[in-house]
């Protein structure tokens, strides 16, 4: 549960714009990342001085800021007054339960992503990151330290690669958004294997946990779709190009996103729809077992309930029962019985219960 | 029921505009309170004389009226006189079993919202608050007495915190709205809990009341949501800043308030699929309940029937029946109703039922 | 079914405008009954003679003109000549299945809505009622009598109470709508009754005709929304003010009735999920109720059959059988069978079918 | 199946234009009729002499060429070549699985719809019609002979009843459009009839055919249904008047039937929804009923079941069972079987299953 | 599976525009068809140098280039530079697993599709097909060799058939979609054959695995409508003249196109529509069966058990049991049992069971 509500609720009462941070506390430390870049030098620091982060006005190029860890407050309002960005915004980088979402404050573009990660137990978390886009700069800021995504695109920046180096930091906005989507697919990857692999199991023979198990993985397709459904929306508004800080020749490139993002979407509904099916192939094969058992009580209790009762009558102690004197009045009850089960047997062939 | 629908019918026949409280009684006075305040100064003041709240035109700063307690409406029409509001304003006040909305009446907005509270039975009850925002001033109605969430913002002006001091009738009015919508988070939250409990109820092992649970807390999201939807739509168009009443630089604050209330939409319809999902588990619960009852049945019904078959056939009274004369004969017999059962139980080994 | 479809088709093959009155055929007179009034005076009058009703052009005020009874298109044709009604709307008023729908013929409005009345055995039947909408008369056609409704806008209109003898013909459309759309409200409490009692039904224990009576509610929902829903439409293009018709200080007034129809749609779109509802609780009632059953015979069959047949092992009549001599033999398959019994029990409470 | 999908796939790989009947072959000939009239004069022919039917450009008036069998493509071609018809129009003519449309070729409008028509055995069968709206001509295409529609509208020419002679080619497309819109009404009054009968049965007692023929009348609403939707946006886009092919006076009429066509699209979804609610109502009869079995082989059972157990326990052989020797032992038996009986009576009358 | 997801992962971490190919490697060759016409001339040439393809720009009329198997992403690339073609549409045409799309590139349009086929296990696959439509060229890129479609417009172009030779890329362009188009018709009917199949079993007796055949043709809708739903959507933007490319006369047809689309999207919905009724049908038919051999269980129960027990009865050993010595008594009990029978007998049919 605590992935579809955290607890905003001690948050009530303070004044908008207080930076109180919601979510998990680790006790790791923040690691701030630096890159400057243009055309030609890139220049990297790793730093945990806030002071080192300001940015200086004369340096031509792109600054990408990267902040992994938001549980220290009063760093973020430090780095928020010198990059003048609203409290609301240092607010919402901390509420870390926010939806996906685009705002546009004139001076910088904020945008809030979820970045999905598989937990070895195959169930999936979310972590908010956010950013900050200026007209040359990026920052960025995660809940914890999930290096493996952004180090590509470090690597990519390092080594001079595709375009990156010679576009804004619009691109590079573009670019961290599209790892991160792009992570969503291996992400859908895993979940249609799970599926399949249920399916056979229901198909198989579904067993009392099956039912669990497809709710399980429906809460996952719910939980994808509430991080992905309002991404569209932040895609499809950076692609329309309402802010000037996205530049022309990006919003090419964003459509590319945005498709990707559409794509996931209809995978997604799709997954439900199968999952519906299999709950469905699910309910069904449970009739068709309840079935299947009274197909069994009821041609046992047909054929032993006469032949019981045949029993029955020549147990009586009646003194006058001429059939029990006789002498073949035994093997004659035995074939009476057969002939009972035999009529039993043939009915219920005709109802192609046998 | 009285949740959802409210006694109405005796304005039936009424012409627009007559003052009719439509609500609980209660036997509460009124209350009203007045605070008046700018950047340098703040002056608070409890009353119940209506006239004391009469405008004075030469004041400059916000006045906030705050009046706990409709059930008087003649103090409401003096209210309404001297602030020029429309009667059917004042009529939409008393029906306290409007759903929110936000009216433009040129000369001031007009906004009615849900303040929900739990219960200790953990049922929800909403009250109407109703906002009547002038250039200069604010004017609250709630049903009772629900000073706790106002208190806070009263807290914040007399102790000038944040902006609220520094800016115009609008903030505030911002502000009392944030406060109420914070406030849904805690249910959110209560809600939250209650599902997971039912969830864990139904896996371990569900009993007859468990679908009146459902169905509770199903009823719950439904009124949840009846209160959160329409609201969406005031503070939409309040953020699109319809009216010059509402300042450029509060829609920022209002367009938070708006997300708060998308994301508590988007949990209440998460819920809701959260409680289809419990009810799907429930019935396929009670469906392998059935099935395996039916199965102990017939496993002990294919068991003895046969056997009691066998021990009837030896009950008969036949005079010749050469078995019953056998030395060996009844622990023979006993064998061969082993050995049925034995048969029987590798049948049901081989079905998977044992 | 009646109330879902009307015998059109001895219709079908008639030119456009053909006046056939289609509904059911009362044998009640045809009433007419004239108001004339501006704000200082009022002249009433009732007449069967449609000579009385022709308009005069030099009198200044408002004409209010109802029609009650239909069912002679003769009438009608004389009426619609003299105040210029097109033979399309002569139509509409005589086909009393009409949706509810507002038409612009720029000379006149056309106005149909449906008035609902719920009938002694709780069932709910529409009457169509057509108003027609000029600069300064207002012609109302009922089906019937149905007094009450508008016998309190002529009272109000002789006792010159609120803006009524103030306010022109589109005022009187507007009172005559808000009495239609207020008695709504009674139909909704009533419901709201019935599905309350039948709430209670289910939980304490559903009868056969329980599911017959949760359709019929569903089948009065569905009946009630579709006179709604579209006057959701007629009142949302009255107050949008498309037609000079409608002057500016009513159209406040709309919004509020306006306000009062979205209220309806909601309730009864409550009502309809509520519905859903009870009819799930019931399911799984009926599913727990097979349970319980099944339980009780398993409960019966497996402590029953497995004494049965220790008794009717040594009911057979085999000569060697050492356990029928024992002194003790009787009383130790007594034994025996209590601890087949007790054996069952504590299997029983640990399935916890106990 | 076939009313669904027709075979086109011998259509395949032909390029656009190609003119391949796809529909039924019937053997019947080609009818084609002829009408020019004015508000003074009428001639009327039936020819299958194609050469008569080329437009004569001096002639005042309105022509109506009437085709009844479109097997011929050959005629359709030569036809198509003096009237102007674009070949894609030809086409769709031919191919009669179209769904109602209205294409705008600028010198002409091209509307199809759907003339549906009860079968004997109760199912419904839809022919298509096409028109070609010129500014003094109109041609329609029927696939076969269906007279008795177009033949009240010939009748009304004759007679020059209504504004049929007095208005132009647009208002003919009206009266036949309405006159199909108006036999619509006969079919919902037939299913409506059949809904009826089939909630009788349901009520009263299912048989196994009842679900057949719940999901047959549900076939016959789709059915409908896909012919009446795309209906409405045909009228919708006539009734908004985009082509100057459509006059000013004939809106007001197409109207009409655009609210027509409204109702019975609302008539359909309600059928839809009585349909649903019939299939619920019979599948919890279904359930009811197996309980209700289940309920009478429980009480048989239980009361059996230890009755036979105790007259078994008699029967046993023991030598030393005192019971059997006492006077009063048998009737004593007989008492206690008898308030075993009670017993479990009273035990059902409290769980109310007597 | 597999149909729904394919292996991206593998393409997570690269920069925008890395052409790798997405989908089933084919160890095919690439095959190149170049075809340069215009109204009066034609030139075919087969080719796997890539060199040939390079525009000449001297040239009129139309060129298009047919590229079979994409598995080669040197050639694309090589191809790209030539004729101007985005590094992100080359990607695109890589990834197999697009959706359905229009982009607009100003120099050129990039159209991607599905072309589906049936195997011969009766399961759909599909392939992507791309279009590039330069002013005086069209590019089309398949996964692998499927030339019956594509060669009826070669033969259509050989044999200067229609319209195609006299127009322009646009023309052409629609020609191969609406020969895609078509195919999907030929599946339709393959689809509403096996539907009925379906039926029809399952009216006639439903076994275990008809649940399987209901959900695999659900997966098959899924996909043809994952497939078709976004067609409609690129081809109504083609329809729309968005682009400059797409010259006035072409319209026409892909409005015809658009509405084969429409036709498509709504027979699928009606499978998805028929498939739910058969599920239903089937599900009510398990329902029934269970029914029935309860019924059949509680009748032979209910007729053996009091007989069973009478016979138990007299079979006890008490020494004073009167009716034992009577001499009719085994005749009277036979008698009773006889009675008792046909008691039973009566009741059933009252209850309506026999």
């Amino acid at each position: 549960m605590k992935k579809i509500i955290k607890q905003r609720s001690r948050k009530t009462g303070l004044p908008p714009g207080s930076l109180v941070h919601i979510g998990e506390q680790t006790g790791e430390p923040v690691r701030i990342s630096l890159v400057d870049y243009d055309e030609t030098s890139i220049s990297e620091r790793e730093t945990d001085d806030i002071a080192e982060c300001f940015p200086h006005s004369d340096q031509p190029g792109v600054r990408w800021l990267d902040m992994e860890g938001i549980h220290r407050p009063e760093l973020l309002k430090t780095l928020g007054e010198c990059y003048g960005i609203h409290p609301l915004t240092l607010e919402d980088i901390l509420n870390t339960d926010q939806r996906p979402k685009l705002e546009d404050f004139d001076d910088y573009l904020f945008v809030v992503l979820k970045m999905l990660s598989l937990q070895p137990d195959g169930s999936l978390t979310a972590e908010q990151v956010s950013f900050v886009l200026g007209p040359s700069f990026l920052i960025s800021f995660q809940e914890g330290f999930k290096g493996d995504l952004f180090d590509s695109i470090r690597r990519r920046l390092r080594e001079n690669r595709g375009k990156l180096r010679k576009s804004g930091s619009d691109f590079l906005l573009y670019s961290l958004m599209d790892a991160i989507v792009d992570y969503y697919f291996v992400i859908l990857e895993d979940l249609a294997e799970r599926i399949e692999e249920l399916e056979e199991e229901v198909i198989a023979g579904p067993s009392r946990k099956t039912v669990v198990k497809i709710q399980h993985l429906k809460r996952e397709t719910i939980f994808l779709r509430k991080s992905v459904w309002p991404l569209r929306e932040v895609l499809g508004r950076l692609e329309r190009r309402e802010s000037p800080l996205v530049r022309g020749e990006t919003v090419i490139y964003l459509r590319d996103v945005y498709d990707h993002c559409i794509q996931i979407i209809e995978t997604v509904e799709t997954f439900r729809d199968l999952l519906s099916e299999i709950l469905d192939i699910y309910l069904s094969a449970i009739g068709n077992r309840t079935n299947e058992v009274m197909k069994v009580l009821t041609i046992i209790a047909t054929i032993f309930m006469p032949l019981t009762f045949i029993a029955g009558v020549y147990g009586m102690n009646f003194r006058y029962m001429p059939e029990l004197e006789w002498h073949w009045g035994y093997p004659a009850v035995l074939l009476l019985m057969l002939l009972v089960s035999l009529g039993m047997g043939i009915f219920f062939r005709r109802k192609r219960w046998l």
